[in-house]
């Protein structure tokens, strides 16, 4: 703890500036700093912990539907990006080049991997032979480098950290299954883990993945309005199998291309759950995610060291002998108070207070950090009471922020009114659009809103009303936000 | 599974020819295998699975020593490198430069890290203000670029994955026991975890890591009598600190330089594992680090599918819930005789074969891969010999690596003899020096063996021997070997 930081930290509100919130609260609650290279962050411990939970709840689910792990190089000849046209164009201008290795000059440039495809497909083409070898289900959790203009910590940044999904199939069929397992896969993540509700659909052609047929999204609500993509699914096609030569001899002796899905999560998540669930006093996590889930601050007054301590710390190892994360801060040269305000900037689901008055009474003040509500509770209980209430802030947080999203989804059958949501209110806005791509990069131009997604089920995505923006015959409703 | 390989794989025989073993047996066992890039490499799903169980039990080590994760940036200025004069020695030839960011040249050149210590330096000198904020203890799991001349899967590789670890204390004491302190850890790992002994000391100066005040390492022995460096651990003194101007305001208000540490273990130790235990049939993984601890097999004659399946299956189940990796290979298109030596070259540590008159006597035969020892156990008693026998596998893989790491440690008091045995038994041989690192390079050229370690012990390390090799007077015994 710097001394200067004794203090209590001081930082703008929530409601009064968010960006400026944003920025402050990433750095002060430690979870991430800016290096002198622009764009690129160090996560720092705080930070990195919450990625590690998320890697934990992730991998878990990953590797339960059957996929595997495994490691690819870094760098990426760029005879092999070049080999899928579309992928080469959209990923190009923001690759970095190494040209220099030891003391030569390469003969050919190495991109700094924006993404893995094309070495993935590479070694596909080498070690797929027969439909027996089908399917391929392999997970890389990796660093990535995409050359950005505009940056912000973990929302976008020239370096981040992702798992990227490379999958191979039989038919169509399997991989666009595949592909929609993943997208449900994300969702119960985002909404279990996370406690962050998305909305889930497909992408216009003119937002999927540079190289896919079709790309599907999860798009959650940040509190200021903004949407986020919490992730996305891809079904490649043969798009990479036959820029690569990916083949197989199938059931019936014939050389076929192998249908592929890529598909990733990144440190990106962990911006999500600052803009959702944070308010003006600082982060919220919820508690599945939580660095620290419990944190025991012993009141420091008079024999305290005596008294107090010892409750404090029976109460902290009974605690993580029930399998939770929990701490205390015992420190002298901090206040009880200035602990409090510390902890709850840091996004400490729960806080619990022992005094000397509740030691002789048996007790201790549990206090959530989401509602602030406190409850009294006798010692002997917290190993009952203490994951209960943690599930109740948990299942808290999912619910206020899905009722923040629910209120936030606003309907439009014209270009004023959902001109007026956006510059008024924000959130989504479901409207029909006519499928065209001219249609929706005006409407980009005109209003910062693009499509999210449109929705999968086609009771929701069906319409017969005309396009909001241009009046041509409506193909689908589709929800529109401006986003990060 | 490829059809191509549903004939058994032949491999070259390790007694015949070590070095086509150990490169075949990495790409048959799916382990890892070549790109297009010089000396990059994938490492499969079966080669990442170890890696993930290497992690598991170093990060909680790690961890439970007080230590917490964080994530630096993959990019280190060239300027940045260059503060440490020893270090940016050190490293520059083999350093891959990134040059070109989207399409724009950069203003400075970037090095893909070659290491942590420039980028995390600068960091700390704004993170770390007061004798509060220490001791700061981080590590990072990472990739590491080193653009090396002459590669080999696993053991030297242009990319590798590493965990470091970067601290700063108060003291150059507790430096130096935080040094220690990981040497302990690295060595209780190493032997408990992967089954293999190491010697531990520190390294001469010529062999120190570049910017260090002293270098330790572990040094393990391969089967084929060449010695492995298994982790180093780095006492940064104030080398770095004062590079980067990392000071803290101490107890008495004087503002000091940090002192540091630094220490790594990388994907290198799955080399080990393959060299230290493999054998003629193939590789032989300790349970507690093997992918797959048990295969069970069925054996497909007659009705077995109404009959030894289930059972098959119901003891996979049992061994799955008392917690092991177990895994059955019920595929109809290969024989069990093509799996038995499928899995032994895969180095899973039992197999469980199930037939038809196992299932009428209710048992089954167990195959331990590291004798090859068989014996029949009731399937009631898998759930309590199964994990008994795996510990059984794990002590003497550990065992048999000991009495030959034991065996192979020669004494020479004269060059003749040093020579003779490097040249005919390998090993390591414990010699009298003279200190000098003039003889030590002569050494070197004459007999390509260098200074491994120097016992930490004095009772180990004096002597009042004269050099061995220029018969000035010996200032330490040291253990010398050929090395990969």
């Amino acid at each position: 703890m710097k001394d200067a930081e004794r203090q209590v930290k001081r930082i703008t509100a929530k409601s009064d500036d968010f960006s400026k919130w944003y920025v402050e609260i990433v750095q002060k609650a430690e979870l991430a700093d800016y290096t002198p290279m622009k764009g690129m962050m160090v996560i720092r411990p705080h930070g990195y912990a919450v990625w590690e939970n998320i890697q934990k709840g992730l991998d878990l689910r990953i590797k339960a539907a059957g996929h595997v792990n495994a490691y690819f190089p870094l760098f990426i000849p760029e005879s092999f990006l070049k080999k899928e046209a579309e992928h080469v164009q959209g990923f190009s201008p923001e690759v970095a080049w190494v040209t220099v290795g030891g003391k030569e000059e390469l003969e050919e440039r190495l991109a700094v991997r924006p993404t893995s495809e094309a070495i993935i497909g590479h070694m596909y083409a080498k070690w797929i032979k027969s439909w027996r070898d089908l399917p391929v289900l392999i997970n890389q959790w990796a660093n990535i480098v995409r050359w950005e203009k505009v940056t912000r910590p973990f929302l976008r940044t020239t370096e981040f950290l992702w798992q990227e999904g490379h999958t191979c199939h039989e038919t169509a069929e399997e991989g666009e299954a595949e592909t929609l397992a993943i997208l449900e896969l994300y969702r119960e993540f985002c909404e279990t883990e996370l406690a962050i509700p998305v909305l889930t659909g497909r992408k216009s052609l003119s937002e999927k993945f540079a190289g896919a047929s079709m790309t599907y999204a999860l798009e959650a609500l940040m509190s200021d309005g903004k949407a986020l993509q919490m992730g996305t699914s891809h079904n490649l096609g043969q798009h990479f199998s036959k820029a690569f030569d990916i083949k197989f001899e199938d059931r019936n002796q014939t050389l076929q291309y192998v249908w592929q899905t890529s598909w990733g999560m990144t440190t990106r998540t962990i911006g999500a759950l600052i803009m959702v669930h944070g308010d003006d006093s600082g982060l919220r996590f919820p508690p599945r995610i939580a660095p620290v889930q419990v944190m025991v601050v012993p009141i420091s007054i008079g024999d305290w060291k005596e008294t107090v301590l010892p409750a404090a710390a029976a109460a902290v190892e009974g605690l993580r002998q029930a399998g939770l994360r929990a701490a205390i801060d015992a420190r002298e040269e901090s206040t009880p108070g200035w602990k409090f305000s510390e902890y709850e900037m840091r996004g400490v689901p729960l806080r619990i207070e022992i005094g000397p008055r509740d030691v002789k009474a048996g007790q201790a003040v549990l206090v959530r950090r989401d509602t602030k509500a406190k409850e009294t509770v006798p010692l002997a209980s917290l190993g009952a009471r203490v994951p209960a209430l943690l599930d109740e802030i948990q299942a808290g947080l999912l619910a206020q922020a899905r009722a923040f999203l629910e209120a936030n989804i606003r309907e439009a059958d014209d270009y004023a009114r959902f001109k007026d949501i956006l510059e008024n209110q924000r959130g989504f806005v479901r409207a029909p659009w006519c499928g065209d791509e001219a249609c929706e990069a005006r409407i980009k131009t005109e209003t910062m809103a693009t499509i999210r997604v449109i929705p999968l089920d086609d009771r929701q995505a069906l319409t017969d009303k005309p396009c909001m923006a241009c009046g041509a015959k409506g193909q689908a409703l589709a929800y529109f936000a401006r986003s990060y």
